[in-house]
């Protein structure tokens, strides 16, 4: 951290600023430069406001010199995170798919797509048990029976489950099923369900929220790898903007952006991310262009008779033409 | 909710459209135009999802043609909800101001700060125990012990608490001292938490969340009010947008439509809104102008001093040259 | 400007960043720190970009001490701008008003409504001859002849004239009418018009643009003044936001913050920025209460029949109330 | 055009609405429903402005069935725009590249970058002669010895020229020199710019504004090709949200979309879109991948030592590598 005051600063003034560092147990080093005065801090700043500095008397600006996330960061690990589910690695060299409808809606849809994804190779299946919707009044899932039939799925058929955990309440359910537990956008910062899933060991896919920056979804992530549980996948699923054509904007920036920042697989969501079905394997693609380790994507048998996000969900005939393209473009781009 | 497809769509395609909706408990109703044919909807449509419409052949839009929102809308009920706290009514004629620190420091922090406020005339007093911050590293609170002080304070100054319910699990410890729950913005989609406070009868405070529009926050408020507990009470503290220069953007043109869509009483929260101390009274002013039932303000002490938000919390002098100025205000504007 | 470099920076990037800066006509001064060497700039660096040093190598950070903007600044010019027109003073203690409807429409039109608005005492009336518009296929307005409308008002009723000034080939008859000009939100960034209107003398309501920040908003208004003109006054109209309800989503936290940086004067308008006519008056009385130095509103005699803008006119009869509480307001803020 | 009212509107109120579809043109037609009374509207509809419709008492709602730009709309017109420029087809099979300086800068700069890009198969140059700049003290760009340098390099290398025109005073000499005129961003909605460059007949690479829907991108289009010019290139390279990492947000949902709604082609502009030099390839390759029929990407000798834009300027060794996964990636997309 860095205060910047003026020259002429009182030496009141300056030893107000200095005490407040010292106080919280930081080293204040005085820097005095040709325009302003600097003071340079350090010690444990990470936990400083840097509000509460900018509000000190004679203070002109306070910077920020390290990033306020640590461990996630490359800056402490610079190696990328490769977490190993059962043999199947993210964040490695291959690029991993997840598919799978919004919810599960019966025991038959989710075993007639599970089947014909498993068919294509798929590994690992997503399907929604707990559904946290807008309205009080929607579908919000088959809840305890979901979970049944996703455990099912899984002894029969082999595939790892993806699903969602909504609350710290149903959590423990949900651990028992889940290969990976997903966070959805509106619990990004839900921190109590954070620090929860941060106490098992269980993969986290944390998906970004709609209006959270990249350092707010990296600050999330840092909430559970400080629990203990580094098997963070993060997850790119677009943002709300003024553009009301698409579902969200897909922020595929973020992509290149978060591979620079922190060492954790960034997935893109490009069902959510433009919300326009017969578009989403473009941005599919665009995703992986942009370097994301990996896809996780709504497959419905019939979209039009879904419960949930029917409007941005696949049939598997157009998820298997993806896939071909999703294999020959890895290849450009040095994958898997 | 109205469905247009094209005159000359077959009769497959329309036959298929009014199929989904009688599944779905819904009446259909053919309306033939000059240049759409218009399928008109009776019965439970705000269940369906505009989108799952949308997606079938043939069917150009679907339109809305009632709010998605029911008990919290003035269509519903065109009366003000005015909660009765103890003899304080919240949306009635007169203008309620909370004030307080954003979080409770130490039991000589809370205790001097809320004998100021009471001498000021001010009923109630806000503190946050439980602060969901969004780095795992940041000040969390005092927790229990922020609680008991806000309970001493209760008792033994006779103000009435405003504090934050951060999630399911303290909730009802919040509830034993909290004569209003404050519902974060980043909690007010936090469904689970909202369903729990629907089924007490404590007044919320709702916040909206930083990227939730007007239509959102209304839908959440519907799942407190569908529960069973009437007294919700809407919060506007600002939304995130390009502008960096503030902490937020205090979108007070939510104030009087939200007035206009809705019964509830709805107040401003100027210290989140804006995020800079000195510019607090202004938005304070201009939150009641525009029309608002209400204020939440943050006001400390020793600002400079604050574990959190001291950036934007005014001092005891500051607040009371504001008070009298919003009491001119009220005058104006046939309020109390 | 504050470069920041990593203690261990070796000499040649750091003799790269002082050439920079040397070739550039500024000195760099280094402050050797306890975690980061800092190189101190003096000199003309406000002419600098701060990315083309951000991309050095073993650049760390680039930090601009001061304001971008210099001429509009509270920094360089303490003291108020005040805008004498004919003897009404701008940004001085009074609150001025400037109402009429969005566009000339007819002579009829624009003198029924100027005649309402003068006995009302309002000395400004606004009206569009050249509207720009999003469709090539509306209402481009009036043109010249509704320049020749607004010069009769002028003439015969006395009062002052706010127009637009749509491109630089028809400012010069815009010229010959205008008391103000005004600069539409489309145009801020129409460097070319803002630096021929920076070379008459007229004052220029210079409106916000729909994604400019408020650094950007000062930066066009030291496009004008750098020009030599001094008579700007700023004018909040509504940001874009992800909020559809309402047209723009005003932002009232503008006003404090301007007046705190800027000299200048800022104006608010209501109509555009909520665009809904009945919330009008509401959003008027906020703008004031925020701080602004004067109001700009659409008043229409017959919103219904308006060709544009409509539905955010208010009415004479509705103009008129607000009027008489925004003469209240003034004097608990007191001004006039 | 649609407009609802409630079945028990007066007829006087009907009336009111009819008359005023009459008066502008348009024919109503009654379409009686279940639970609304419709009212159809034929004719110039698209002149109309939906706003002043809401106004109308006991109007509930008006919604547009048809689009508001036409000819630039798939409906209207669905086969590709193919513009040909001397042979070379943009909007066909095969994605074209634009690439260059920011600026032009000097005559050596320019030549030596050309002669580069020429070498690699390069047939189109970019480089600014005219450059808006958002702060009045920056390098405006070289003006008339930029547009010189530019003739050369078309003179002696044959390449085609892409740049900027500013306003419509200098529009004339860059009409001279380009092949294709770039429209920037903040130009979006000069529409005496739009108009002007409409009555030529030279391609137009209209860039997205900063804050433009998707659907203002399209009616900024229709203003230059409902004067004559169809030879319009769109080109989304970012807009403004909350995220500040990155300098835009590259929304590249748009990509897709605008392929399904208008029969332009699309170009991506990924310098721009992310300003981050590094990640520009990724970007680069994410928009073909979403559909883009081209991209204009920004490439500098020495990017640390350009006047404008160095900080996302690629070099001429990262741009050679992009090119060949260009090449790859388009074989995948069945495109050359």
């Amino acid at each position: 951290m860095l205060i910047l005051m003026p020259l002429d600063a009182p030496k009141d003034a300056i030893d107000k600023v200095k005490n407040k560092l010292t106080y919280n147990g930081c080293t204040p080093h005085e820097i005095p430069g040709a325009i302003k005065l600097g003071i340079g801090v350090t010690g444990p700043s990470s936990k400083l406001s840097l509000d509460e500095f900018k509000l000190l008397e004679y203070v002109d600006d306070v910077i920020r010199v390290s990033k306020p996330f640590k461990l996630v960061s490359r800056e402490m690990k610079y190696e990328d995170t490769i977490i190993n589910i059962d043999g199947e690695l993210i964040g490695a060299k291959k690029i991993n798919i997840i598919a799978g409808p919004c919810s599960v809606e019966s025991r038959e849809q989710i075993f007639e797509i599970a089947e014909m994804l498993k068919e294509m190779g798929i590994k690992f299946i997503r399907g929604g048990a707990y559904k946290p919707r807008s309205s009080p009044y929607a579908f919000q899932g088959l809840k305890e029976i979901g979970l049944k039939y996703l455990s099912e799925v899984k002894k029969e058929l082999g595939m790892k489950i993806v699903t969602e955990a909504k609350d710290t309440e149903t959590l423990d359910m949900v651990i028992e099923v889940a290969d990976i537990i997903q966070i959805g956008a509106r619990n990004m910062q839900n921190f109590s369900l954070l620090e929860k899933v941060g106490k098992t060991n269980i993969p986290i896919l944390l998906k970004r929220g709609l209006s959270a920056t990249i350092e707010d979804l990296l600050m999330s992530a840092e909430y559970i790898v400080s629990q203990g549980n580094n098997n963070v996948i993060l997850c790119e699923r677009g943002i709300r903007t003024f553009e009301t054509y698409t579902r969200n904007t897909l922020d595929l920036n973020a992509v290149p952006v978060i591979k620079h920042l922190s060492n954790l697989p960034i997935f893109v969501d490009p069902s959510h991310g433009i919300g326009i079905a017969n578009k989403v394997p473009n941005m599919a693609l665009a995703g992986i262009a942009a370097g994301a380790d990996g896809l996780i994507i709504e497959v419905h048998n019939h979209p039009e008779k879904a419960l949930s996000d029917g409007m941005q969900s696949i049939t598997p005939k157009q998820f298997k033409e993806l896939l071909t393209k999703v294999k020959l473009l890895s290849k450009i781009l040095e994958r898997e």
